[in-house]
């Protein structure tokens, strides 16, 4: 039997993303948690490039980056699909893949005002566009690719907020996002794999007081 | 007959990327220039979250995001496949693809330094991850997707070099990236649709002028 294993960080959305995909998908893996600040020789071995999790391993052979792992579980295990069927839908959902990935990555080490700009451009582009005709999830009533490339939204940006002492999601100026966040968070797969809320605030308040420190000393 | 149309700008290394894909599938296209300086209402109406080329619009629907559109015409038009066939292989090569554009979104709108940097990194992961074991090209004697994405590399590296009056890319230093563009730029379909560096290096001069006029007014 094939064998899977993850490299991941329990606080890490990017990290979710894949294993809420294997948990649809019902595939066994062995989880293995790395230590971000002390990352492992074989995690470097097998993410040279980037050096970060999540890295899937599947029969020895590494793949790295949230949203090309996602294509391949879709790809290697077809049932529970990720993706739209048809070619166009599913370009437009790559697109909003990309988008997701592509902000997220716009708000990492930025300035407070940028990464604000950033998150309310994406809850916007959800409202307006993604969320659009009354459907539970971006692909209708199922959970699919899209839904889990927006997860930052749903889970950590609250935690974000507090651990930064500043509100940029306003549920009712953004009553779609709100209602599928609820939906999202109802999904049991979602639900019973999601990283504690206070652990992540704690995380992130230390890592400030830290960035402060560095940059006092 | 499916109409295919291509909104471009003459100067765009995405718009290429699309152009040549289009050509090695042998699909008749129709191509509309675009003023980037102006607009058209097609163009913002097709892509209105980013309003940029290129767009490919099949049937009458738009698809953004070149990377995406590369994806979308190989599902499409499958003759002349532009990715590998098996999922493992296929993979390696989207994490390539996403590393180009990522790596060529962090050049735009930077400080010069920075700017080097990062395309110092992208042709040092070219010579000693993506050109080993002396194949022609990316994926072995046929140019694929990778290959299309590095495009920037092998023809608008140059022109941007002239452009700011500085080197970044010498070639005794990456022999296997100079055998590569030589290679690349040897495929007919490539050959025959290049922008004319002279004229890009005097319209990157000319914006270059007129940032620094906006800085200094």
């Amino acid at each position: 039997m094939a064998v899977v294993k993850l490299f991941g960080a329990w606080l890490s959305p990017y990290v979710f993303r894949v294993i809420w995909a294997l948990k649809l998908k019902g595939i066994p893996y062995e989880y293995i948690e790395e230590d971000l600040s002390n990352k492992s020789p074989l995690l470097l071995q097998y993410n040279p490039i980037h050096k970060k999790v999540p890295v899937l391993v599947h029969d020895g052979k590494p793949i790295c980056e949230s949203t090309v792992i996602l294509r391949y579980i879709d790809e290697i295990w077809p049932q529970n699909p990720l993706l739209p069927a048809d070619p166009y839908d599913r370009a437009v959902a790559l697109f909003w893949i990309k988008f997701a990935d592509d902000k997220l990555y716009r708000t990492e080490g930025e300035e407070q005002q940028a990464v604000v700009k950033e998150w309310l451009e994406m809850l916007e582009a959800m409202e307006e566009h993604v969320l659009i005709g009354g459907k539970k999830f971006f692909g209708g009533d199922e959970i699919n690719m899209v839904d889990i490339a927006f997860c930052m939204v749903a889970h950590w940006l609250g935690a974000i907020e507090d651990a930064a002492g500043l509100k940029v999601f306003e549920p009712h100026k953004f009553p779609r996002v709100s209602s599928w966040i609820q939906n999202f968070k109802s999904v049991p797969v979602i639900k019973d794999n999601l990283p504690d809320t206070d652990k992540i605030v704690a995380h992130l308040k230390r890592l400030k007081e830290m960035l402060l420190t560095s940059k006092l000393n």
